[in-house]
């Protein structure tokens, strides 16, 4: 019919009809394919969890929609599940809302939902219920995702801000800032190109490799606002200090360039497929072992200390100096997940 | 400082940093209060769930955001909770997206938010996880919300499209369209008015009124597309047909009214607190009655049957002719959910 030899999103494949029905069986569905997806539900029954639920949620409104090393498919799965497993969770199940605009071509749409089943897959999640709205040209920049994870809690795991103590080791699995670097150059309006690509990965290997470990206090994705964000967080939650050491922190020659040039500090950069940890003096050269044995890992480091002696988040600088990291004020940092 | 006393959102609300923490904890945590809401958490540990878990999730784009009868927050509650009640489960919890347009009014959100929370409250819902995008000003119509829940399975329940029969009865909890019209009257572009309110509700007294009764086959709350696209939809999945009868389906005077002046046909319009029920012939009288006995139900109607010697839905109407009702094509209905 008229409206799908367009190729485009109309209005009309959000009102619940024919043509959302055909959209969602032959774009969605297929890219998604998992027997547990009946789209003739409007809720879907799971088995029996064999463990305590772990839920979370995170919308996606990243631009553009498709960078170097991903697209607002997969961040969409590695930022759901990447939440669960640093929770000490092994994700099962994903939710997905799609906010499409009107004008959206359906093939770039098939595109970004293929990369979505596809990272899905790779983790070992499925895609069990989703909803579709189109909003009117303009009242939205393409897509917007959300994604609702659901896992269950590894046996034994005990991981809380609330454990970590002066003393422990702050660990970090690979370069930070690579994510929010990549996506900022692959906007046309800072002129730059490079072949950095987003970090946007499956972080479970990582944090499945701790699992033993009862030294691990503490793991978290350092997201929007980068590790001196969860850094700030850590402090503010806990009362402790933490010192951050400028020459262990793994930072890439191109992102290091990157924020020299447009004055960003690559603490603040988002990651999608890097761990923070919080780990005790203990078994923190055992972590770096085991996450320099991994793919993922093989840039760990252990890059500072919690402190009580202050409640801030202090880098020591190459130079000798020391810098205080602030928490993000009213720096609008660019749309990167 | 100074975002904050202009009381309107900023792009960096959605930056990670200090602002948004402050509104997730001045405006949105307060209105959602609940003990399980720990915004230190990436993810959220739930109670091991005393059943088979059921989940869903919906988006909710509606225009405008606070209508007669309710808003985009109760809607938000609504809408998804009912997915869960007419499966046969008890809504347990839900996870919150915020999409906010930069120079939203933060009284507004705030009032929303109060709405969500009261109508979560209400329902026995608790809103465990949540996450916050903010998009620069003209890429979102104001405010965007997602929704999943989970529940679990009332014991002994047992309900599919699979399982409706030729001569069960079709019946409705009460009058069709409300929802859908009293947002169109709430736009100024249709330059009416009316005193109509949205039927926006829980749905769980009247699904929990029936979970006994074995002759109950297949529950559906009619939104998008209404009555009629979940009766298509039905056809569509078993092969039967439904045959509906007009002088039985109650349809407000208002809606008929506006329905009449706009060219809407009722049937297709929105409810978010009706419940359609497929029931055997033997128990659809019993339904009925435990129905009007609520006052959710009172005005609750057996409105058709189904039928093996067609597979279409036919209206017979209120001079005894028919006409079929065909699944929504390219009409884009107003944004109601």
């Amino acid at each position: 019919m008229a409206t799908s030899e367009k190729g485009l999103i109309e209005l009309c494949h959000g009102n619940g009809g024919r043509l959302m029905h055909q959209l969602i069986e032959d774009i969605i569905r297929p890219a998604l394919a998992n027997p547990m997806l009946d789209t003739k539900l409007d809720a879907v029954q799971l088995p029996v969890l064999e463990g305590p639920p772990v839920i979370t949620t995170d919308g996606f409104t990243v631009q553009p929609l498709e960078f170097p090393g991903g697209d607002i498919g997969s961040l969409a799965v590695h930022g759901t599940i990447n939440d669960l497993a640093v929770s000490g969770a092994v994700p099962l199940y994903l939710t997905l809302n799609l906010f499409i605009e009107e004008g959206f071509e359906i093939s770039r749409l098939a595109r970004l939902m293929k990369s979505l089943g596809e990272a899905a897959e790779a983790a070992g999640v499925v895609v069990v219920a989703g909803d579709t709205k189109v909003l009117p040209r303009g009242q939205c920049s393409g897509l917007y995702l959300a994604t609702t994870g659901i896992g269950i809690l590894s046996p034994g795991t005990n991981l809380s801000m609330d454990f970590v103590q002066s003393g422990d080791k702050v660990l970090i699995s690979g370069p930070v800032g690579d994510h929010g670097t990549a996506v900022m150059l692959a906007r046309e309006q800072f002129g730059l190109a490079g072949t950095l690509l987003s970090d946007s990965a499956n972080v479970l290997p990582l944090t499945r490799a701790l699992q033993d470990l009862g030294g691990v206090r503490f793991m978290r994705d350092p997201t929007r606002g980068g590790l001196a964000t969860v850094a700030c967080e850590l402090c503010r939650a806990t009362g402790l200090g933490i010192n951050l050491w400028q020459e262990t922190i793994p930072v890439s020659e191109q992102v290091r360039g990157v924020c020299e040039l447009l004055g960003y500090d690559p603490y603040y950069l988002a990651c999608e497929g890097r761990v923070m940890a919080v780990v005790s003096e203990h078994d923190a050269l055992l972590v770096l072992k085991r996450w320099q044995a991994l793919p993922a890992g093989s840039q760990a480091a252990i890059v500072g200390e919690i402190q009580s002696s202050h409640s801030q988040v202090v880098l020591t600088t190459d130079y000798g100096g020391e810098r205080i990291l602030e928490e993000l004020e009213d720096d609008p940092l660019p749309r990167i997940c």
